[in-house]
């Protein structure tokens, strides 16, 4: 039987239950376990090996999100059938974590993180340190977030960012969506319109779409959002990712900031910022917050800590204006917090501790070495055949190898060396592709684009 | 000695340590403690009060900073005098507004939970455990909800509720209000009007009116809304709470529950049905969820887990009938996850190792006993005087002495002796109030109800 073929080596640094994950894995990629097949149960399993169930079952969890085995309740785990080509991914954006394709050895993916970078024992440390205190756990928190939270916070987005807050108009919330939610309730009393850039950000159209808003297209140019456009649409909500542009990728400009501020101010129009990001430009200083520029008072600004923090941990913040903190408060009892009042302590810790100022330095630090070493074997491998535009704060390159291949044909071609990249644009030729590179390996990047460039030379 | 009046109360929302600085506070204030007094030993005042030392440090610390106590090096703790008048905190922003209105002292509040009933040590053990995983705090989670904890849910809800779920129906989300967002904005395609009972869940209501759904009242008799009211309004989608009705409390019944169950599949209609607290049932078997009667192609269900998880934990889950999981499947990258990758794992292994089915028991078996105990001093303290209805599952009783005073007037009379109790109705005379017993200690039962006898028999 196959499974008399698996060892486990219990002295070698690598966790049980990932030794355990590569063999099904390897097993059911060359078909040595086919598609229906029933798999051991955990108890079994662990006992054939003597292991733990922990051991097992992690393993199989991790199969199962990876989409090589399905669990059928009451009856087991069953290998599935895997796509000859691997599954296209179709958001551009902070696309679906569980991307349920098979992963390949180099992902140059905008979904994950450098784990090295994140001293994760760390944050280990805080929540058992938040989570050792009996009167936290089995009360009910404060409806708009902790109050530690909301004042460290007001520190934090003010040093990083310049916002300036008091932790009264702060709001806590687990990650954009809830908070957005609950904003476009409170601003669709007055407006139904929302105008926002195209592409926007997916999912927060989503909540919009959700909440009955009616989005607004606005044409931009490189620096945004066009201010002609603007006046004549009659929106007076709008929705802009500054930092993060989705399609150029290149941030506002302190003059476009500037332009859509007064605006704001002139029309009593509201500018939702969502700074996703903003905090982590390296080459230069970042550019300030909307919100930190003028009054304030016509800005909603929506903070989260998507590569800065670990990514299991969903938490992102408003600061509200004068004129909406009133309304929020008014209402504040028909909202529960939906953070985890573990995590916004342990969070509320970290900062005061000054350790989310150290993470976001050794990111910093970290991106910009990857990035440049990024460039650097793309123009070695590629030569000037290559054409390349960093996008940085969103740390990932736009890369077009000028071979009459489509973006979703590049995909694939590098696919076929072990190589993730993700497709961007329309289907026109030369194709264009996006290659992330917060979550690869430094020390990964030189092979895969070496790869890359076996993938693609080919057609050239 | 003074530390002798020093009660603290663990049930209450507000933070031990909390107490304990007001305490101090007020003693100090009130010259019940002099300047240059040497206060107890962290340690010591720990083993007098039995709390942590944590506790009682971060009083100290909180009294430090705020000018009350000095720390002299290897020597402890001493009262400062203050100057004249009080010092006001200086961080109002800190102060949760939980903690603003000055706490009583026997609370039948229904916002909280009975400490002692939960092993909260298990929680610590099981976050730990899923805290220690570094792949699970280093990536992204599942969008809909974690592959394990669903397949948990699954189970569990059948057992418990006899609902009928599959992993791939079920969404997980951090508590009601995300989960309702979400569902609001794939029902509002097709119908913009919700019928439901008056009064309803205000946090229901305030996420259906942020999406733009209408609110159609429903007139309701004693089982529940009235089918002819239903019939006749038009409304093609309803949100329920069959259990936990806020009017009169009694649940559904199931001759109504059948009867809702078969205009929505006639009509093609949509149920809600918010669950909260439908397996609190103990003096009976719970009558099943509506979503386990017929085909629950009509039915989308909720479930949270209230007053059976701890409070800081949020947590709820639909079940999807299959029509709109298909549309939920479709957008499912437009919606991130909302609940904690950690405290979604560590719930998951809890339920697996049957130990939230022992909670429920466990809670079930001391309500019972704190509901008949409060009856019981009921009787005993105001004899036939006393209109009493038991809202069994809701956790409180309905009560109105029968003296001429509203509901306003009783409350007043009972916080006169330090009894909390919460205002009902309109301000008829003559009143009534409810008596939340979630909370409440078993054993303050009796003296909170002489109490209470005390401060109505004055009027009566």
């Amino acid at each position: 039987m196959l499974l008399d073929y698996l060892n486990l080596d219990e002295t070698a640094a690598e966790p049980l239950y990932q030794q355990l994950y590569r063999f099904f894995c390897s097993a059911i990629t060359h078909g040595q376990i086919t598609a229906g097949e029933h798999l051991p149960s955990i108890r079994r399993l662990a006992e054939d090996l003597n292991v733990s169930r922990t051991t097992v079952e992690t393993a199989y969890q991790q199969l199962c999100v990876e989409g090589y085995l399905e669990s059928r309740p009451q009856r087991g785990y069953y290998a599935l059938a895997l796509p000859l080509t691997p599954q296209k991914s179709s958001a551009v954006q902070r696309v679906s974590p569980a991307a349920s394709a098979p992963k390949l050895r180099y992902r140059f993916s905008t979904d994950s993180i450098d784990r090295r970078a994140f001293r994760v024992e760390l944050w280990q440390k805080y929540i058992r340190e938040a989570l050792s205190h009996q009167e936290i756990i089995t009360a009910y928190g404060d409806h708009q977030g902790e109050p530690e939270l909301r004042s460290a916070l007001a520190e934090y987005s003010h040093s990083v960012r310049g916002v300036t807050a008091s932790p009264e108009r702060i709001v806590v919330g687990a990650g954009t969506q809830p908070l957005l939610f609950m904003l476009s309730g409170m601003l669709r009393r007055n407006d139904r319109m929302i105008g926002m850039e195209s592409p926007g950000f997916v999912q927060a159209e989503q909540v919009f779409a959700d909440c009955g808003l009616e989005i607004c297209r606005l044409p931009g140019d490189e620096s945004g959002i066009r201010l002609d456009a603007l006046e004549s649409s009659g929106v007076r909500i709008i929705y802009v990712n500054p930092t993060n542009r989705l399609g150029s990728g290149s941030p506002i400009p302190m003059t476009r900031r500037a332009e859509l501020i007064e605006w704001a101010a002139r029309r009593g129009a509201m500018i939702l910022e969502d700074d996703y990001n903003g905090e982590l430009r390296y080459s230069a200083r970042p550019i300030p917050a909307m919100q930190s520029i003028g009054s304030g008072d016509n800005v909603v600004y929506l903070g989260t800590f998507s590569k800065v923090l670990l990514p299991s941990v969903r938490m992102g913040y408003l600061v509200l204006p004068p004129s909406l903190a009133s309304v929020y408060q008014e209402r504040s009892a028909a909202y529960n917090q939906t953070a985890s009042r573990v995590e916004q302590l342990a969070l509320a810790r970290m900062i005061r501790e000054g350790e989310l100022e150290k993470q976001l330095r050794r990111l910093r630090k970290l991106y910009a070495a990857k990035g440049e070493l990024l460039l650097c074997c793309l123009q070695k491998e590629f030569g000037s055949a290559i054409q390349i535009t960093m996008q940085e704060t969103a740390l990932r390159v736009v890369v077009s190898p000028g071979i009459p291949a489509d973006s979703a044909q590049l995909c694939a071609l590098a696919a076929g060396q072990n190589v993730q990249v993700l497709p961007f644009g329309e289907n026109e030729l030369p194709g264009r592709v996006l290659l992330g590179f917060s979550g690869i390996a430094q020390e990964d990047i030189p092979e895969a684009v070496h790869r890359l460039s076996l993938a693609w030379k080919t057609k050239i």
